[in-house]
């Protein structure tokens, strides 16, 4: 074990920010997750860049928004070259290694352009969005495009539970009772038990994998950032006992919805409405049979993160360990008439985030919550100065976070936060006959406003302070109509400043700027009088 | 040689678009350019990705904005990865060469980071922006940072020019009565003539560089892209005999600029006015000393393409090459009480377009003027398309000439131009106490009003139809506000549409739209039933 201070980076997927205990659940119970929200700063206002796993999760794993990085939805390979927060840490000699998920798509056309060999350490990196893939698992086996065969599967058959893909047909379905498969990619079948042991899951699995590299980790002389992703509470919705029966239909808070948004609704809005996925979660029965496995499987990873926790202390790590926890993004569970995720209501598009900095300067805040208004691009910017590197304006569209956890009242408050939404792989696209280039959705929310802008429609408008529920769109309402033109120049103001000039430094900028003393090329002087002048006064204008 | 067909793309420095026979000077000479106008189209409204060297050009060689390549100015590197002419062309099996100057600084970190060794193959190309370097030289040596001794500087002093750098002491020195130097630096030199002979010239050293590689690239199969690239009429403003003394005072043009201008003058604009090299235009005298040498350097560049056509035409060349002739961006040469460019008065943003479409499909347009608004990034997918390749707008963000020149009226107009600058390593910045990523300014012109948003301070506005000539800036003039809201949310919705998703095609995202049939990843059925109905109507949802 090395002295050197490390970060574990928790991610959930499609965990909501309301489903925690110390995020107001009533009913679910996360003591240690509470723990961690108890040691350090609980941001309440957190946002992710984009409402759907692939972008949100390369905004996250590059620090830049999805404007910048390029990754649009989630089968759009992130660009070859995209600087990574991989890239970073390595600069510092800090490794940067995944235990999980990604749902990185590597860019293989760009690989090959700049001959980059795919299995090479560096490939393979690249590949991985700047991971060192100690556990690259995205789940969905083996319909995920990554691994035919991934090494849970391989485990699951070790320990007996054979098959072709046991990850569907043991950790991810039930059993009838005459021993029938029933698949947990049906929604009927969330209140049963998953057929593998709770520790033969992939949350218990992935916590083991995340323990066995920090013990191999001890070996090394190198700091790491590792970030344990688990594929949970992402459906396919199903627990293994005990988690499928800890909650039931009276644990389920009441849905968020009301007739008024089904009135003349957006029209992007109203495709996603007739999505089975949401017609679904508007049928009686269904949100009372898929939240409780929902929220047992979050009760799941709490416990899992509790063993994670013991061992951290154990190992004498828990005090020189920066610990994030945070989600991808929410998930609607019928909420606005909607499942899934993907538009910009508070449950889709804000995510639960506690950060605990074991140093001393952050002590004054432990405990407490922000009402800061904090973006998931924050993250990378803030392991970067944890480590210590220095700061990257020009590359990084984050702002770190440690000035907010070791409070010196000098972080300036973020005006608002953006988020993006590309559409054009759903059927909302085809269905709306809008051209692949137009299929897009921006949010920027101040903390009060929340603004949509959707390219060829009207935009979208909620005034969260009246309607917290988010049920009232003002989006073609005249009377705000000086608002929705505040918000659209927020937006366009942001647009204009994306950080693309990613290969020159604010301070190499800085240094290259006009030097003071004619050198070799002269532009604009009359004669080697005013070039003698120029030296003498210091005021040359070279190129 | 093969029967395949190629593209001359011929490319002056810093020539103004009003600076050719064919554009209306009235007394500079230039029947060779003249010609080609006469035998293409002559496109009278086009204009620079931004008004200078570094950011225009990786803008013509990328086919995209500045804002999405992130190359902002002259020492910014273009990002390694990112997309060039060179790579769609090289899918093409065609070879994209360079003779003469891109103003390229390679990414060394980045290729650093990707492993790519600069000196390779692939290095190569990817330091010089995609060209295969036959000839690369930027000028300004040794003081330009590519090449301490280029092949030019060998080549004079095998001549008998002897020294250092004979670049400087020979192209571009003249000598005084008694044989002293006199630097083609200072203005005042302008009217005498460089002391190498016209045939040792920059031009004329290009120009049998261009025939050199076309006498090599016959023995090869493959079609080529050959950039020739002239450092010329850009500063030093020196010719050789005779084109030093072909033109004088009598033959400038009365100088653009009002009083007007300097009252209650943009701060930036401001800023500008204040540079050496614009103080000096002002002065009595400078123009007439500097703008006939200017003229030479035009008429020299006539000449030399005069030799290189009728070198073509004997190598049976002439028939089947597309030729394009353009320019940089402009030279203000005191007009509007400025030198140099950088800002977006015509004369400095509009250049010079001539495109020879050698296909029997182009003869119904030869000869003709197009006022249509052109871009300087069309001509990437212009080459693309007539090499045959597929249209890539999720990555070229210019659209191909051909239509307008193979003229099926099917061609839909562009509603407007944009050109961006960075100001960030002018002292304009840190006089202005602009922050570096506010040091932006950004052009919208339609055709008829030009409009130029300034981070930080007051828009500029012009109407150039009441004010051909750019007087009056109403900028802040209240009776303007609907057209200045109206051009800024062309810009707004400019920005929002970044070509960033680089990795995806629209044809890939297209095949990628919902699929209608469940396959196995099934999201929001309820049950068995469910998923056979589905699969019955053809209406899954699947990821």
């Amino acid at each position: 074990m090395t002295g050197e201070r490390n970060v574990l980076w928790i991610m959930c997927d499609q965990l909501r920010f309301d489903y925690l205990g110390c995020t107001g659940h009533p009913h679910l119970e996360t003591p240690n997750i509470d723990a961690l929200a108890a040691r350090g700063v609980r941001f309440e206002r957190a946002y992710v860049q984009s409402p759907i796993c692939g972008p949100s999760r390369m905004s996250f794993y590059t620090g830049r928004y999805v404007r910048s990085h390029g990754s649009s939805w989630n089968k759009v390979p992130l660009r070859v070259g995209e600087p990574t927060l991989g890239d970073h840490l390595a600069e510092l000699g800090v490794r940067n290694v995944l235990v999980g998920k990604t749902h990185m798509k590597a860019d293989l056309a760009g690989m090959a352009r700049l001959g980059i060999d795919p299995a090479s350490d560096l490939g393979v990196r690249i590949a991985q969005c700047g991971f060192e893939p100690f556990e690259r698992d995205d789940g969905l086996h083996p319909d995920g495009p990554y691994d035919p065969d991934p090494p849970y599967d391989r485990w699951l058959r070790a320990l007996g539970y054979q098959g072709d893909n046991p990850w569907e047909d043991w950790a991810n379905s039930a059993e009838g009772p005459d021993g029938e498969l029933l698949s947990g990619w049906l929604l009927e079948h969330a209140d049963k038990p998953a057929r593998v042991k709770a520790e033969h899951s992939e949350t218990a699995y992935m916590t083991d994998r995340a323990m066995a590299f920090i013990e191999q980790a001890g070996a090394d002389e190198r700091p790491w950032c590792l970030h344990l992703s688990y594929i949970k509470p992402h459906w396919p919705y199903i627990a293994p006992a005990p988690y499928h029966a800890l909650y039931d239909a009276r644990h389920v808070l009441p849905v968020v919805r009301d007739e008024a948004e089904r009135r003349d609704p957006h029209p992007v809005y109203a495709r996603y409405l007739e999505e089975r996925f949401s017609r679904a979660f508007a049928r009686q029965g269904v949100r009372e049979r898929v939240i409780p496995a929902y929220m047992g499987l979050i009760r799941q990873i709490d416990d899992e993160l509790g063993r994670l926790f013991a061992f951290l202390k154990r190992r004498g790590l828990w005090e020189r360990t920066l610990i994030v926890f945070t989600s991808d993004h929410g998930d609607y569970l019928g909420d606005h008439w909607l499942g899934e995720k993907e538009l910009f209501h508070e449950c889709s598009v804000r995510i639960p985030l506690i950060v605990v900095d074991p140093s001393p300067a952050a002590d004054a805040t432990r405990g407490s919550v922000s009402d800061r208004l904090v973006e998931s691009i924050d993250l990378a910017p803030t392991f970067l100065e944890f480590f210590g590197g220095a700061a990257k304006p020009h590359v990084l569209e984050g702002r770190s976070l440690l000035p907010l956890l070791r409070d010196d009242g000098s972080a300036p408050a973020r005006p608002f936060v953006v988020s993006e939404y590309d559409y054009a792989m759903r059927r909302a696209r085809t269905d709306l006959g809008v051209p692949i280039s137009d299929a897009r959705l921006w949010m920027v929310f101040d903390g009060r406003w929340k603004y949509v802008h959707a390219r060829g429609f009207r935009p979208l408008l909620f005034d969260l302070e009246s309607d917290p529920d988010e049920f009232r769109d003002l989006g073609a309402d005249p009377a705000f109509a000086d608002q929705r033109a505040r918000l659209h120049a927020c937006l366009s103001d942001w647009a204009l400043q994306g950080a693309s000039r990613i290969t020159l430094s604010d301070a190499e900028i800085a240094r290259a700027t006009d030097r003071e003393v004619p050198a070799g090329i002269l532009i604009g002087y009359w004669d080697e009088e005013e070039v003698a002048e120029a030296r003498r006064l210091g005021s040359g204008v070279p190129l």
